[in-house]
């Protein structure tokens, strides 16, 4: 039987690099035999994309900050019992772009939702799963905010304004440095060359210490 | 300034008839002059209804009882929020199809989601929020199911067998038994013209009481 996968999640502001690196990380671990599962939160499964749909469409009525993180939550818990456990369960390595982090990152430090609330539907929802590792590609928030711009219109995350973004940031790496054998903050400012390095000497060590 | 008004939830299994008397409590009160709010769980808002759509619709995916509750809160969150405390606000009576009883008979006395689960969302959405009166219209299951198969086709929650609504009659009823300032338990197996005297009697006290 297999030995049980590696859940992997990449985080950051808008703009660092995710998608990219992601990809990158992906390449990095097949190439080296191991099975990897690519996927996305919100989203991930047909009805977790379903409720990402709810909670990035504008629209006219305002969004209640319960609502969202409920969403968020509800999104979460059909992703992972639905498809990272199952995954993981099958020796196959998750990489995910975007997990719990980013509810504490964006609706914790970006919107003021206290943290308890958070970690409180985080066990109702997780029990005690968490990441093995989350890599943090982290900017200056100017920096990933230019990027964004460039690939197009801005979602209703995205419209807000570089305060909101600088609180995320924060927050991100506060739970870096809380947690450092967890965390690997990549720094996302550098060339892209840079960073792709990094991140696949990164993954190609997580590769040799976990298998 | 107007006086708050009150907030009144209509429970019951499927076909004891809660749209018929929500719309003769909503005549009733109207004709004593009182100004109702007339909405349903889950959905009451543009929001709300599009994730009623999410919960209802039937789909191949499995829909892990986290997702339906947490979208079932999310829902109540944005509902609460965005129609049912103005409206108590400006002195209107919300009368309510569904509420927070719903999901403590249904996800938890029919699915078997531990009540102190639901309990603790209840808090996180609703804080000290609670209806000031629920009407139960209660009937034998097996009453009530042959009235809903003639309307039509039955929908994912429908579908469910026999000891699934037995369990949540019965969660009902403990609620009922539990505090009955609150509640009031109406004999929905009766003829119609005596459930309908029943509930137009039951709101003009209350309108009598409350004003």
């Amino acid at each position: 039987m297999a030995a049980r996968g590696r859940f992997i999640t990449f985080e950051g502001t808008e703009g660092v690099g995710k998608s990219t690196q992601l990809q990158n990380a992906a390449d990095t671990l097949t190439s080296l035999g191991i099975d990897v599962v690519v996927t996305r939160e919100p989203g991930g499964t047909p009805m977790a994309e379903k409720i990402r749909e709810l909670l990035l469409a504008p629209r006219e009525e305002p969004v209640h900050e319960t609502t969202e993180l409920l969403l968020m939550f509800a999104a979460r818990a059909q992703h992972l019992h639905n498809r990272i456990l199952p995954a993981l369960a099958a020796g196959k390595w998750v990489l995910c772009d975007r997990f719990t982090d980013a509810t504490f990152a964006y609706q914790g430090g970006g919107r003021g939702v206290p943290e308890e609330r958070i970690a409180l539907l985080e066990t109702l929802v997780q029990g005690d799963v968490r990441p093995d590792h989350v890599v943090l590609l982290d900017a200056p928030v100017e920096t990933g905010m230019a990027r964004a711009k460039k690939r197009g219109e801005l979602d209703r995350f995205e419209q807000e304004e570089l305060a909101f973004f600088q609180r995320i940031r924060d927050t991100y790496l506060a739970r870096a440095t809380a947690a450092p054998m967890q965390y690997h903050v990549v720094n996302a400012a550098l060339p892209l060359a840079q960073v792709s390095e990094s991140v696949t000497g990164l993954l190609s060590a997580l590769a040799r210490v976990d298998s």
